[in-house]
């Protein structure tokens, strides 16, 4: 890194994701004319997620106590599992308001083609727990993606002799959205899924 | 602010210009999951920012040294000005490589609408340096946007009694620039500054 500051912190900026050269040259100079309190508390606060966040050791989401709040909260239906690919996906799920399970959280999709195997993402935590514990079910809530899909299918396989039930969150037409404008996969998908009314 | 230093960090981000709720939450989960290292890093970049960077006495550049070291090179033009917007705008300047006199930043242009006047930019500094030294020639290299007009309007108002020249860097079609694809404004006013070859 070189030692002018203004340039160095260009630099580590860049490495953010979606920010090139210009927008962290515009972020750098937007922070040069910011006040002190303002720089020293956003210094502060990356100190802080660094020292404080960690990885819980039950579902692997970002915590700040181990385990986290929701593996330890007794309320909560400990015989489910709920198959993440990142703590974003989770806090969807939880903001949806309409699971009281546990999670786990993989930290990525399986993906041969970018090079991300089994052993990149956090499966085998998953698989002691379901081993160690008695689970009723775990729902994959994975994105309807090809890395998506390729996860499921292999995920599905590894727990079946572990788990009484396992299932995937429905794809089919968005809440309020339009079927006109659905793409022609989702409502292939959704006429395939049909349910009786 | 917020105790749980992801959000806490997620509502520091989004006070970053162009970054949004969104934006700010996918950098904050990526920072998350960023080396250790990496977070400090960034953080000991702020750090230093806040703390070695000022405004340089002379010129009001960004600088680490107070005068900046374009101010105190004995090799430029000291008679020359090249009054500039912003850092950024300098920066520019500077690297077409055409100009080797010294600067002056104003930290922005006169904006009534926006409420900005005179004494919010660096007027009063470029009206005492024009005072007390002996200024062949000031460029005011402002961008031709209405804020930019406007300012120009008033400096040469302010700097005539005490310089001898003033000029204004040249507006027409860009060099490799198209002259079908130029906007109609570019174009008449680079037929009204058309100069004899």
């Amino acid at each position: 890194m070189s030692r002018d500051p203004i340039q160095d912190l260009i630099a580590r900026l860049e490495q953010l994701p979606g920010i090139g050269r210009k927008t962290a040259t515009r972020l750098a100079f937007f922070l040069l004319g910011a006040p002190r309190e303002y720089l020293l508390g956003l210094a502060g606060a990356l100190e802080s997620v660094a020292r404080e966040v960690r990885r819980c050791s039950v579902c692997s989401n970002f915590t700040l106590e181990d385990p986290c709040t929701i593996c330890s909260d007794v309320t909560r239906e400990q015989d489910l599992i709920c198959v993440v690919a990142t703590p974003q996906d989770l806090a969807a799920v939880e903001n949806s308001g309409a699971y009281r399970g546990t999670y786990h959280v993989l930290h990525g999709l399986l993906s041969p083609l970018d090079g991300k195997g089994p052993e990149d993402i956090t499966l085998k935590r998953l698989l002691d727990r379901v081993q160690s514990a008695k689970i009723r079910e775990v729902i994959l809530a994975l994105s309807p993606s090809v890395e998506g899909e390729a996860t499921a299918a292999y995920l599905s396989g590894l727990l079946k002799p572990h788990v009484e039930a396992i299932t995937r969150i429905a794809t089919g037409v968005p809440m309020g959205g339009e079927l006109e404008y659905a793409d022609r996969l989702t409502l292939g998908k959704a006429l395939a899924d049909r349910r009786p009314v």
